[in-house]
């Protein structure tokens, strides 16, 4: 039984994945393949292929400008059933994604499809669209009250929620048409050449609606800082852009720039942050000419710092950091201890700076560091990732979007893409709220444990019994090395046996994996 | 009659096209669109749909590197048949496009399309596979021996001729599909990102490869310089490069740098220069932000002189100047005289190291300057482009490909791309070794007339009627402002009126205009 696309009680399309999980095989309508496991599922087919444009039906002054985002979007020929993508580089503080809709619901548009690279609180509003109809369903990470609404299966349609690189790859090979993208630039030009790095909401750089601008049948460039052609640099290409727009702010300063952006001051963390770090040095992994990826967490920030304290000290340095980039990761680059930052998303103004002004912080994207589907790409030539997650099973499967109790209130991010590292590394406390992290199944798994190699808590280290490299040179450390059962066990002893979350077999959303196959279905929770 | 791909003398499938020339309505087997007018074909269809690639098949490591070119084209799968691209950055100085051709003799491989961005003198050694049956038929500027080997009709299929933004164009739109691309770039790193701006063969970037290494199924980068991931500044994308090869040298820097470096010393080319400046002045288009294209040649850099002289002298600076970049063009860029350098093409060691050094020395490429299947493009922004021709028609109709022997010895580079400005202004002397420049009809049309506005030769001015404006603007003017029929007239008073060149009805090549249709096609000459 279908209704609106969406999977109902009834399954007449259910099958059993690779990771053991049982998933549909068709979403919203269309077929989806089941995961196969880790590099088992090889494409077939062809890239999508955009219309060809010409300039004949562009002003040869290259003067693109429009004066409302509302014409921009009715001669994009808005209608229902389109798919609207937006990008996340404003985080909390995006001003244009919830003007769309309202001018969508203005001209009683329905069944839109909403494609942001990320979902945040400052979308909440947007609920009153998905309930009305002129939304059908997100497909993107649902932060906050959007992720709690899915969950609670009140979405049309059902969730998809895939890495930075899925997304790439979904609209490079056509599993995500774009109808109109709009991409909210903090500064452009009239021809629509745009960036992320000038300008009073600047953010730093535009990498999560590179795909958007390059596969989108109409692309709209929105700006609050219109400057004379050439925009340069041009992370955005004005070749791609059909029309410009301008609005008096398209973003807030203050909350664009967010994260955590300073280290941890709780010693448990402060202790995750000196055992990953200890770790890596003890394996090997920290030696001149290194790479690393750390997030913008707390105990990630802590880590970085161990890192630079080591290199410092032996006269060393990095041959390139991942970022998202914070002060911290600038000063070691400023500091000579990175050669490179890479970066795909500033967390900061020193990161925002930089990158204007530092011609060795590299602008990257998700084609360039996170595309499973490109000739490679950056995330598995880098030595070592920290990355985070809400629940491990003992199998190192890991979860990153729901939590024990069932509710969807995080994306995926980039995290998916990283576990390719040469060394996947999650600093986890072993329990939060008294509830264990350490589980017999991940209530969502978004990671296989084949690709996490190290699991770091408070009480111990687990190493995963495929790494027999790591237990090796680990052998004689003094770091407290157990087995994940052990950790689990000991949890349990401090907070007893959890709870398992009260779920309906209703599936309200889907989990890609890096090649576009369905890892993990979520599931309605029972209030 | 149609013997291997090419039109014989019998001919069963021509057309007369909107420029009035009769042109073949299929190349080597092909449909092909006989030239509308301008701005009048308006395409239909899809971009090119590369393969889907995944990491599976790629190093985890990054390391994409293979012993030998041989092992990389065997690699890429090596066959009869295949399209394989090459660019020519390093111009008369290339060492790898001969090298490509004589391990596909070594393996026996025939019919092969050669793509090359450009050839040069350097490639005549080619000439032998030509006849053996290893290369079929060259698409690109044949310069030299190649052109004059294929005007004498002895290359097996036609040749083809397009713009810089034509073949980007091509590309995109799956006109010519790339087999194989072998992008030769002075730095990479063994995961294929590859820049021009460093190493011993530093030619300032790899625009020109651009197109073929998003499109083709293939891609080897060939380098002498191999450095550690990351290979910054990445202008040619590493997620895009399936092998890497080092080689001994891949290009000979004293020739990589070449075209006419110094300003002319000639004082007819130095009255063009001096006018063509004084033009563009009364003409209101030098003004404070104004932007410019002129070329490589002694008259075009002495006209770069004067305008930076004019500017200099009123306190303005232009917004933007557009390279092929010189020493004199720096200077401009240095002195603060110009905002930005957006260059497609450094013609000196001053253009690659301002091109490395500065950030306002910007790369731009074919899809960005010239695509005319794009949403627009950079050559339509500019105030005044300058440019050469060998042969202008009563009707301002012009041609850059061929003599007025009938000999093809030139490729059309960005010239016809460059029309689309918005004052094109032809410097040309009136006469040539005694042969009037000026002609009833021009041996081969590669530029409709009503994109050339201004012809200037050292004997007169004249603007094309269709503009109007200028020619109230220049009214008043000291100028020798004329109509083209008396420069035409004038001319065959001192040197007679020329002979029409002797050609066969056979067809040895064709020109392209900028979106893909058929403009002129070129025949043999009967020697």
């Amino acid at each position: 039984m279908k209704i609106g696309g969406k999977l109902m009680n009834k399954y007449d399309k259910l099958v059993t994945n690779a990771a053991g999980r049982i998933v549909p095989t068709e979403i919203n309508g269309h077929a989806a393949i089941p995961y196969l496991g880790v590099g088992k599922h090889r494409p077939t087919g062809r890239k999508a292929a955009p219309l060809i444009s010409s300039c004949i039906d562009y002003p040869g002054d290259g003067n693109k400008t429009l004066a409302s985002l509302k014409e921009a979007l009715i001669k994009s020929g808005l209608k229902d059933g389109m798919t609207i993508s937006t990008h996340h580089h404003f985080r909390n503080g995006d001003l244009v994604a919830n003007q769309i809709f309202d001018i969508a619901s203005e001209l009683g548009v329905k069944n839109l499809v909403w494609f942001p690279s990320a979902s945040f609180p400052c979308h909440e509003s947007l609920i009153k669209y998905l309930e009305d109809g002129t939304i059908h369903h997100i497909e993107g990470s649902m932060n906050g009250a959007l992720g709690k609404f899915t969950t609670l299966g009140k979405m049309k349609g059902l969730g998809v929620l895939r890495s930075h690189g899925g997304r790439y790859q979904a609209v490079q090979d056509g599993e995500v048409h774009i109808d109109i993208a709009v991409i909210a630039a903090p500064t452009a030009d009239p021809f629509g050449n745009a960036n992320g790095v000038d300008g009073p909401a600047a953010c730093g750089l535009l990498g999560f609606a590179l795909a958007d601008s390059q596969y989108a049948d109409k692309v709209i460039v929105v700006t609050d800082h219109l400057v004379a052609f050439p925009c340069i640099p041009w992370q955005i290409h004005g070749n791609l852009v059909d029309y410009v727009v301008v609005l008096d702010k398209i973003g807030i300063p203050e909350k664009i720039i967010s994260g955590t952006t300073e280290v941890t001051k709780s010693p448990d963390r402060l202790l995750l942050a000196e055992w990953s770090a200890q770790f890596c040095d003890e394996a090997g992994i920290i030696r001149d000419g290194f790479s690393f990826q750390a997030g913008a967490g707390g105990t990630a920030l802590s880590i970085g710092i161990y890192f630079a304290e080591i290199l410092r000290k032996r006269g060393w340095k990095a041959r390139f950091a991942r970022g998202g980039s914070n002060k911290y990761l600038v000063s070691m680059l400023e500091d000579g201890l990175t050669e490179y930052i890479l970066d795909g998303q500033t967390f900061d103004l020193d990161g925002v700076r930089s990158m204007r002004e530092n011609p060795r912080h590299i602008n990257t994207s998700p084609f360039t560091s996170y595309n499973y589907h490109g000739k490679g790409n950056f995330a598995s030539l880098v030595d070592v990732a920290i990355l985070g997650a809400t629940e491990v099973d003992l199998n190192f499967n890991a979860n990153v979007v729901t939590h024990s109790d069932g509710y969807l209130l995080h994306g995926i991010g980039g995290w998916q893409n990283c576990l390719f590292s040469k060394c996947t590394i999650l600093p986890i406390p072993l329990f939060r709220d008294r509830i264990p992290v350490i589980r017999d199944n991940v209530t969502t798994i978004c990671g296989p444990g084949e690709l996490i190699d190290v699991i770091v808590t408070e009480r111990g280290i687990a190493i995963n019994p495929l790494r027999k490299d790591l237990i090796e040179k680990l052998k004689n450390s003094s770091l407290p090395i157990k087995t994940i059962q052990e950790l689990k066990t000991e949890a349990e002893q401090i907070c007893g046996i959890p709870e398992k979350p009260k779920l309906s077999e209703e599936i309200v959303a889907v989990i890609k994996w890096v090649d576009g196959t369905i890892i993990d279905a979520v599931r309605k929770v029972i209030v």
